[in-house]
């Protein structure tokens, strides 16, 4: 019998869950409604459900032996407790996952956050497979991130480092939620490109459509003068951010995901010449900046390999 | 006997050099001109002299057994060999210093990045002793960085990270030499901030002395409004950066040192604040900002440091 691992993949609309071997390769999976407004009993009935379901479609393959969790927020790894708040999630904060979810379902839990999941799947399986050093930024409605330290996920002292998008690019920039200034993720996240062109379209004297996405924003580039000096500008302003994490890193690699990266790889391959451009030369000669592989999967297949390596972790501590 | 390490700390005009044990208590020093200006030839020939002089103060003590060295540039340090340049030392690119001091003295030798040995010093034994996860930064001329992960230096993949200078924190802002745009060293090194008040005087219609330095801004801000200004808006760029790097790395401690560092505690007051208003609640609740401890001998104890960890590792390796 195979050793399984159930990953959860929680975000405030779905919870996303998969079932596979050490090797990553989903064997089942699903999604529900993760109830996300809700209580943390209602969210966690939802997971235990999900676990179940992933334990009868696999019970003929292998036994599970553990189950991973990324979810949004700052997770203490070490007690698989959430220690910050998630704004999508109002009733999450303090949940405790390794507790809660150990209980209903006997196995051992371990969860962290989302995009450090995600981060290792695109690390071991995806687009960074074999890096030591490695940086990986999602980019979406906010800016994840995530950093490999010879060959490790590198946590912060206290669980809240990886921050990525709150790296500041400009200290007289926009105002970010989290209290800064300038962030990253104000100028490269959805929100924020969609801003840099709603700027660009006013200053042309334009009126930009209310409901303008950033699908819009790269599908009209060709015709549509603002959108393309937008896209311009992102790469640029994602180059300086890059540049300034390849000289802080010197990585082997950086890994970009999210919605924004599946504007495709003209998109990557601009950000990559401006980050070559910026950073220092010894710093960047030998860097790759690539589009995640993983799409939709990486926090799954994240959450299993999150649980398998802490296992195996956790019997050769025993050994 | 004691087992005795030799530091040298190499600069463009100085080499400052120190003996002592794995503990770093310095029982002899010394200092020569470096001639940094002349052949590779020539300055190993100062450190040669140097090695043999500790050695001749401290031959009842101990027996030396390996020398550690801070260079100025891009130290691979798994080879002990310059792989970048340095430009107060124009002869010295691609400088074997592992192998030529080697040859010379008998000696193991370990050599890296000056600012990363200052950043062991500071992380042992100075402000951030017993920190497992820590950042040093330098502000003098430039603005060198060392970065501390789990105890241990962090370096980068081919040794070109820890450039914490080099990250841009205004992406419109000044041009730098390293090519970029806006990075915190145009901002916070002592020629930036000179920058910065020259530009306010300007600004104000005065006329600014030729020659001032960043002693001269700190010590009349009592009764000059733009050495006030100045000084807040440094701490403020430093703030921003700083904020960027606790988002990032989450570290337990911040330690500043170099010359802009010594216009004392209230300005670090000031950085500690400006980055605890900016970076994430999470991230820098338990943050410590805090100037250095060991002043100039930072860099020869930092090289004994290196020495030492480096010779007891391979030591237990051979074990």
């Amino acid at each position: 019998m195979k050793d399984l691992f159930v990953g959860l993949d929680l975000g405030g609309t779905w919870l996303k869950y998969g079932v596979a071997g050490a090797d990553g390769k989903l064997l089942a999976r699903g999604k529900k409604p993760s109830h996300g407004q809700e209580s943390r009993e209602v969210i966690f009935g939802v997971m235990e459900e999900a676990v179940a379901e992933m334990k009868a479609a696999t019970a003929d393959v292998g036994q599970l032996r553990a189950i991973g969790v990324g979810s949004p927020g700052i997770v203490d790894y070490e007690q698989g407790k959430l220690v910050g708040g998630a704004p999508n999630l109002p009733h999450w904060e303090g949940a405790d996952i390794r507790g809660e979810l150990g209980r209903r379902t006997g196995l051992k839990v371990y969860a962290d956050n989302d995009a450090n999941v995600m981060a290792l799947a695109e690390t071991r399986l995806g687009a960074g497979r074999g890096a030591r050093n490695a940086i990986f930024l999602t980019l979406g409605t906010g800016i994840g991130g995530g950093i490999l330290i010879d060959g490790e996920l590198y946590r912060g002292s206290w669980f809240a480092g990886a921050e990525l998008g709150h790296v500041p690019i400009k200290f007289d920039g926009r105002k970010c939620n989290c209290g800064n200034v300038g962030c990253i993720e104000q100028y490269a996240s959805a929100p924020g490109i969609i801003q840099t062109y709603r700027e660009l379209c006013e200053a042309a004297g334009r009126t930009c459509p209310d409901e303008v996405t950033t699908e819009h924003i790269f599908g009209v580039a060709d015709e549509d003068k603002e959108a393309a000096e937008t896209i311009r500008l992102t790469a640029y302003y994602l180059g300086v951010a890059l540049s300034g994490f390849t000289n802080v890193f010197n990585p082997e690699v950086i890994v970009i995901g999210g919605g924004v990266a599946e504007a495709g790889d003209a998109f990557i391959r601009k950000v990559e010449d401006e980050t070559k451009k910026l950073a220092m030369r010894e710093s960047a000669s030998r860097l790759r900046v690539v589009r995640a592989q993983m799409g939709n999967e990486a926090g799954t297949v994240g959450a299993i390999l999150l649980a398998a390596e802490g296992y195996a972790k956790e019997k050769e501590g025993r050994a």
